[in-house]
């Protein structure tokens, strides 16, 4: 059992903290995906909540510990699913959330947070310099601050999904979790690592934002000067030294892919799946569409993490001929520095 | 308590032998629905599982019954959901499975009958030719025949799902159901009826497949020349007497709904709710579309039943400008005989 930040039986408590509408979230088998992909594959659907993404059930946690404590302001840098997810964990415990974004994110999702009755602050550049100014904002309002994947009650919280994959009596030997800031990935992989120890966890960023990859990789901090990929919910460059200890403890591999096995990916789950997910929740998808010969004749399983994309870009990314159909990778385009 | 044919101590029985991947489906609020539809909106998501539809728990128990007893073959007509599903049920449990369905069904729901591997034998002619077809074919080879919305475990299959509805504790004073050959509108309806009778029930039927509306309206069978509507999964013509006798207990209204309201309805689900659905499944929103006064402040819980949609015609119908934009209904039209 390896020696993470978290705590399976932390995981489990949490799960009584959390809405229900967040928990036993579906997963199934989607044979129609399979004859594109070759290898059975297995859908755990984190989409059909009231903020279409994982994310509440981190928040959820978050929200009841801070109600509990009488503590009533929290802020929290976000690509646009977490701060969505908080205020609308928030509001339901009367919290005052703030939540800073770039002003590049996603319409879609700052659409849905205003909507949610968060106050929300837009910042030039990207989603570095919004934890920047989110840990300067609740420094001089006295507020939580809410740092996804270092907070435990992030990663804790999406470990309630790992839980829930493996009480399901895994039918897959490996699972494909999308790399953002490492949440999804140090939670889930905490209990498959504790609880199956058999399943091998492949994380998967997009080659555009690799930072926590090359550190995986390094076994050390590797920050990059930018970020590009449509994948907007995984596209940090300051990775967290302690989530990468975590993430080197719990992950069997860490690959990248490419921007157009991303849409490839999402295209796939739209025709075979009949599921609109946004690019980061395509990525498991990606990872098989890039690397065939691995998966082959294996049981997967994939996270759909996500639904909060503009239904605009979503209808281009999928409708397009075969501009962006899935050629084999270069060599050593995904295999880092 | 109305004295239809079902039976709610058997409907929960009947759980026990549904594969838990078809129960406990999604039920949620979808609040970036209700602005377009001026009342509060609660989604009942039945795609997410191996088949795409609710009928996975109506097959599950006629497959489990007829393991049981020996019987290894069943023959059903099905516009394709029923179908998939009975082949799914069929398959776990090593039943010889045939669907006949008309030539001009949906290709998306005819490949995985196919895929299942189920047999396959296509008719010209409608659903109600299939339907002719079908029982000649389970008499001349010993067969169970399969008959939707007749047999008690298709409607107490469907009624599984009121169960949950009801046992989520109603946050909703209406429910709205697709209407087709009834074994949905009555199983949820008989839930309903007995354990949440204050809930209005209101089933929606396809102005272009009215006969079951105009034979509720009517107290009587009135059977139609033709049915014509996009909503494929609720395309009849002839009622059957005895579910038309339930559903009179059952239903508080009927409501017909014109086909660009059901185009409306996916494009709202679509690109507010980030849900790929099948026409039948939008009949409720298209309700909600066409008489937003009568609907506005309340609470509406409404079945998303089916996404086996022609993924080209789904983009087709929903990508379009406003071709489709829903306008008041003419006076009368949705009124009937």
């Amino acid at each position: 059992m390896p020696q993470t930040r978290l705590d399976t039986a932390r995981i489990l408590a949490a799960r009584r903290l959390i809405d229900p509408v967040f928990l036993d979230t579906p997963f199934y088998r989607c044979e129609a995906l399979e004859p594109g992909l070759g290898c059975a594959v297995h859908i755990k659907l984190e989409t059909a909540n009231p903020v279409r993404s994982f994310k509440g059930r981190g928040t959820e946690v978050v929200a009841s510990l801070l109600a509990r404590a009488g503590r009533p302001a929290v802020v929290c840098a976000s690509a646009g699913n977490l701060g969505q997810a908080l205020a609308w964990s928030g509001r339901t415990r009367g919290l005052d959330v703030t939540v800073v974004a770039s002003r590049t994110a996603t319409a879609a999702k700052l659409d849905r947070i205003r909507a949610l009755g968060a106050t929300l602050e837009l910042v030039d550049g990207d989603h570095e310099v919004a934890r920047e100014r989110a840990a300067a904002l609740a420094g001089e309002t006295d507020s939580r601050l809410l740092e996804d994947s270092l907070d435990l009650e992030t990663c804790e919280g999406a470990g309630t999904l790992g839980w829930e994959l493996v009480n399901a009596g895994p039918p897959f030997d490996t699972v494909l979790l999308a790399l953002g800031g490492g949440a999804l990935a140090t939670g889930v992989g905490h209990v498959l690592k504790e609880l199956a120890p058999h399943v091998e966890v492949v994380c998967v960023q997009a080659l555009g934002a690799p930072a926590l990859a090359y550190s995986w990789r390094r076994r050390r901090v590797v920050t990059t000067a930018s970020a590009d990929t449509i994948a907007d919910g995984v596209a940090g460059r300051f990775p967290i030294p302690a989530v990468l200890d975590d993430l080197l403890l719990v992950a069997d591999d860490v690959v990248l892919v490419r921007e157009e096995s991303i849409v490839a990916g999402m295209r796939l789950l739209l025709d075979h799946a009949g599921l609109v997910v946004e690019p980061s929740a395509a990525l498991g998808v990606a990872a098989i569409l890039e690397d065939r010969d691995r998966f082959a004749g294996r049981s997967v399983a994939t996270v759909v993490c996500g639904s909060n994309v503009d239904i605009a870009a979503h209808r281009r990314w999928t409708g397009g001929a075969q501009a962006y159909a899935c050629r084999p990778a270069p060599r050593g385009a995904a295999t880092g520095p």
